[in-house]
């Protein structure tokens, strides 16, 4: 494990303590205090977390230090743990309207035993200790309001993609017409992008104390194109990525996933592709899925070719936008640079 | 209908229509927004709006008049609205939490065709909805961070209340040892009396700038203490009740709910009369239902005769309580009385 790793997560258990100790306070019984705590250790750490790692990395890169001191990092880290909350509390909602079986190599939330629909509660509580902490840990900060609507903006934003990605495509219910870039597009934007890539920046920008809001505008337009580029890849990697290397076997057409590939031959595909494709994806068995990829490999569809392509032009983009950041005024372009480095032509 | 109902319900459209257009303006498919129009509209009116209504009678008696101007009556019934949005997202999660069948003469949203889990996300967003509603209306205020705080805190300290009821009284397990006066207590102050009570009228306080907070102290302790009356009311009326009069038949013995009458009976059964309760509470049956029915009659437990009693000490209690409030700075005895005569020994 890396050392940026252990010492994020270092921070967690005095985060749980605290949050804890509010039930313990208000005279809470030991069962419900032990239960929330049981929540936020089961479903908090144990993801990647890039997501929260970013925000103490960003506030590095923006004061220009190779090393944040106790206090200054534990500040970060707590609002990277804001940000990993945030994320538990939509994976625990996610995973029972998607019923999902496994997260993170563990059943899912609403999966364990005597859990069920409690863990309903227990996702709410998870944001709830978003609120409460920013108020404990930042209440007497200048940007303390910025930080709240950084957090509201952000969770509706992501109800917004998640809506749009259920009703457009439900597991039970194949219909490719309701497929298109444009939605995919606002899929991954609004699902993914503004919470895992600008909300970490933008609550970093704040804590450095940046107020020019031209430049929370152009950290948002760099790092949505971003993640869009890595959502695409998600996708990308779902179907070609080796299963030994990006550690799960990809199950996308199976389920009916809007995912970009898909969308590409939709958009591409001939009327009699389009039959094969109406008559196969979203089926739960092999063979159909085996027609689809052969659709995915035609010549005049070319997921593979496709995709070289968008990751082509969407790094050169990307470092254009990257380029036009002026340094004078607090941003720094090694903040994207950064990111870019971590998710370009990755294979996992 | 009366007339004050009907002016709160003439707000609710606006709201509707205010969020609605937030995705709009996002780029959202139609589907998306129409989608939310019908969470919003089938989830927040409907019901008898008595906590929405009390921020508006609460800013009304406060400011000494008898009728608010169309402009600031909208803004205490934005408000008011914001309250009964909150009670929504929490209702359509414990509707599903509870598995129950209707609310409020109609199926439960996660019943409604089409709806199933997706459920999960429209409760998310109806919260979501506060915050903008809040941001859009009142960011100008100097009194804006104390709006979100209440907010905040209430939902944390519901949720609070609804994982105790939740892992004390499971419906498909009896155990009569977790129950208490003590959790009873817990329960209903976290899960009904501060979003129900006391949130109402601290945001009416905000609103016509009233700032000591001994004043919110002083308002807190009667308005807990008034809305564990109201509970303990709704519970005994569950069982004592009328059908034809409360608009229901009661199944609190039925379904193991940790009520007042079963707790009385617990504290004061004889080893006997323990014996039955635990025999024949939460069982699905009539006969079932009916011996603890006997128990809660016996002469030793005397459910009824407890509660007139405990009717006229919390009355008498509220009535001290509500005398000491100083009307000279700001804040006024008719506030708590009105909200005591709407409760007070009401047999629906």
């Amino acid at each position: 494990m890396s050392d940026a790793r252990t010492r994020f997560l270092s921070v967690f258990p005095r985060i749980s303590e605290e949050m804890t100790a509010v039930l313990a306070k208000e005279g809470m019984p030991k069962e419900a205090i032990e239960w929330y705590r049981r929540n936020l250790d089961y479903n908090t750490p144990g993801g990647k977390l890039n997501r929260g790692m970013s925000v103490v990395d960003t506030v590095q890169i923006l004061q220009g230090k190779s090393q944040l001191d106790d206090k200054e990092y534990e500040r970060a880290a707590i609002l990277g743990w804001c940000v990993e909350l945030l994320q538990a509390y939509f994976l625990v909602a996610d995973d029972m309207m998607d019923q999902s079986i496994t997260r993170r190599g563990q059943p899912c939330w609403y999966r364990v035993d005597g859990v069920g629909n409690i863990a309903i509660n227990d996702a709410f509580m998870l944001e709830a200790a978003i609120y409460h902490l920013l108020k404990v840990h930042f209440r007497d900060e200048p940007y303390y309001g910025y930080l709240i609507e950084l957090f509201h903006d952000t969770t509706f934003q992501t109800e917004m993609g998640q809506l749009i990605d259920l009703i457009t495509a439900p597991e039970d219910h194949v219909d490719l017409s309701k497929f298109s870039l444009r939605k995919h597009h606002l899929i991954v934007v609004y699902k993914t992008a503004f919470y895992s890539f600008y909300l970490p920046v933008a609550l970093a920008m704040r804590m450095v104390g940046i107020k020019d809001e031209a430049l929370y505008k152009q950290a948002l337009d760099i790092l949505l194109i971003l993640g869009e580029y890595f959502q695409v890849q998600d996708d990308y990697l779902d179907c070609y990525g080796a299963p030994e290397v990006i550690g799960k076997i990809g199950t996308d057409i199976l389920d009916n996933k809007c995912s970009w590939n898909i969308n590409i031959a939709v958009e591409n595909a001939t009327p009699e592709q389009r039959k094969v494709l109406d008559e196969n994806y979203g089926r739960k068995d092999a063979a159909s899925e085996a027609k689809v990829k052969e659709v995915f490999k035609a010549s005049n569809i070319d997921v593979e070719g496709r995709f070289k392509k968008y990751e082509a032009e969407s790094y050169k983009n990307l470092m254009k936008l990257i380029e036009t950041v002026d340094e004078s005024k607090g941003l720094k372009r090694e903040v994207f640079v950064s990111f870019l480095n971590k998710v370009y032509k990755r294979t996992k």
